[in-house]
């Protein structure tokens, strides 16, 4: 039986979900792979409970009622208030420890890189780390102990297909389309079936479709971060910077209360409906696209055919298409839903097993 | 950089893209992975080329010259007759040895089991080894070291999404639909289209998508032994007389001549023409599916519905839907390209980097 310490930074709605699934797959994992996962350490942004030899399934509870209740890990009775995720690291690690990352901050960048030069290994459901300057993206994946599905399409496999099915069987990728926010694609279609953009941005935003504030979607840029962590893959040396993000509302509407914002989509509303009827008039639909071929990245509403799988594609699923060399009339084309907490969850599980078995 | 050394048993047309792959491979494995692939032994039905010390690109070049024009390795210079595929791998083993089957045979499996007893690995794109008895199934992947990516769907990660992404995310199969059969796919959207069930055979059989008895094909008992090898993945213990398997011809067309068979195919259009109409009667079409849900499987052809991913699916692609406890009501679909050679060969060579990356 290989025993593997488990480092959790951040504990919202993906961190609880991790929690939940290493307990549930606890007895399942150790008769499947002989493996034995338990949490040393367990961070939210300012307090942490550590146990070197391991919390117990008690405190683990303990420390889910906690943040349910509000409270940071820091007010239990065996927490404390810590610095940074990287001290944690720091005091937890042990051999063959791995780090894992739901937090959605910048900040955690710094706890994944001293762990990977501990020799531990990493996992993250956390597009920042990935999307700060290329020299850190290529520190944090290139010693191979290091890992990122849930960053695109939650759970579907779109990182570990690209990496190593694709790129390791020495397939060249000419062009990459995907469609990578639930919540632009149910806008979308909403489109398409005559919806206005008005309606259909207060309706995404009551069914919790949206971020608090629409514009976070909107705006493309976590399409577009995953479009980066994609061409990145690719090994293309990109920055955010260069990556073509094209948002869903006009600069003057990015000031002002949520209140504001929508009460404004209503101006909107004629310019959508004209797009979306010159695309119908081609055979056409809108999609909002991720775009990748011959080293750049672009993410913006697109025409895409009727008969294509972005265009059949309906509601809030993912999909993404790969066209290379052995794709390359018919992409290989990956679907599911790509957010949530459970499947994003899934994701980043799946990855520590990967890890964990590749360090035996 | 690790050196790992690959003994190849089967020289067809997936065997010969094998080579070649890993050949043009060998620079971007070496800067990427720190991987050199090189070849120790090479085997056809009857005779092999053995260096322990590696084959040389010249060695490999004439072994696929020899092949191209009909000759058995055997007759090569340094070729010699061997007498199973066996002692070969007892020959030619050295530490970290990848042994890889690209044969249609059952006698193959005697290779692949001393390998993994050896503590070699092995990949196969070779389905029979995988669906003889349940026993057999659990010796090869009960270690670890064996991985069969293309045995369904070729190139398309069926395999790693089911054992890599679901399983070892601790999420539950409730069912899975697929369609495994590039030719079952021509004939059944050419149904659809309206084409005849006879002509769809014959015209197929002119592309080359049959194998030259199209009842190879049409029997589908090809699709039912990937449908055995995705149950067992799943950990449900059946055998091969438990899968139920529906042949699109009846069994008074199983004896005579391929052209007797063509000429009889007219015997069926009208039966298949009527179930078409009774499908499209009720919104659907027909499919070649591959079902599994309940821990039975079964192939057959199935009415489907139009606005399905099954349904939609048109042409020789290969299709997978899993419906787990994370894609309810909207299932995780692969869909690609899932026969040919290059395709297939790009699924072994996947997994021979997933191995030796694991050997570690």
């Amino acid at each position: 039986m290989q025993t593997v310490p488990l480092i959790q930074v951040g504990l919202g709605g993906v961190g609880r979900a991790v929690v939940e699934r290493v307990l549930a797959a606890a007895d399942e994992f150790e008769w499947r792979y002989g493996l034995r996962l338990h949490y040393v350490a367990l961070l939210d942004s300012r307090g942490a409970i550590v146990a070197p030899e391991g919390l117990t399934y008690g405190d683990l509870q303990r420390a889910l009622a906690a943040k349910s209740a509000g409270q940071s890990l820091a007010t239990m009775a065996e927490g404390y208030r810590h610095e940074g995720a990287a001290d944690i690291v720091d005091v937890a690690g042990t051999t063959g420890a791995i780090v894992i990352d739901v937090t959605a901050s910048d900040d955690s960048v710094d706890a994944l890189l001293l762990a990977l030069e501990r020799g531990y290994a990493a996992v993250t459901a956390n597009k920042r780390p990935l999307t700060q300057d290329y020299a850190t993206f290529r520190r944090l994946v290139g010693c191979g102990r290091f890992r990122y599905e849930a960053t695109v399409g939650a759970g579907v496999p779109v990182i570990a297909s690209l990496a190593e099915n694709i790129i390791a069987s020495h397939d060249t990728v000419h062009r990459i389309e995907g469609c990578f926010s639930g919540t632009l694609g149910f806008l979308t279609t909403g489109l398409q079936a005559g919806g206005s953009f008005s309606s259909l941005v207060r309706e995404a935003r009551v069914r919790g479709y949206t971020e608090p504030d629409p514009r976070d979607d909107l705006g493309g840029m976590d399409v577009g971060r995953k479009a980066l962590i994609l061409a990145r893959t690719l090994g293309w040396p990109l920055d955010m910077a260069q990556v073509q993000v094209e948002s869903l509302f006009p600069p003057a509407l990015a000031a002002g209360s949520v209140d504001d914002f929508l009460q404004a989509t209503g101006t909107l509303d004629a310019d959508y409906q004209s797009r979306v009827a010159g695309a119908r008039a081609q055979g056409q639909t809108l999609r909002y696209v991720a775009s990748l071929a011959g080293g750049s990245a672009q993410v913006g509403l697109q025409p895409v055919p009727l008969d294509s799988p972005l265009g059949r594609l309906q509601g809030t699923d993912n999909l993404i298409a790969f066209y290379t060399d052995i794709y390359q009339t018919s992409p290989l084309v990956l679907q599911g839903r790509g957010a949530g907490a459970n499947g994003t969850a899934a994701g980043v599980l799946a990855d520590i097993v990967a890890l964990a078995r590749r360090q035996r």
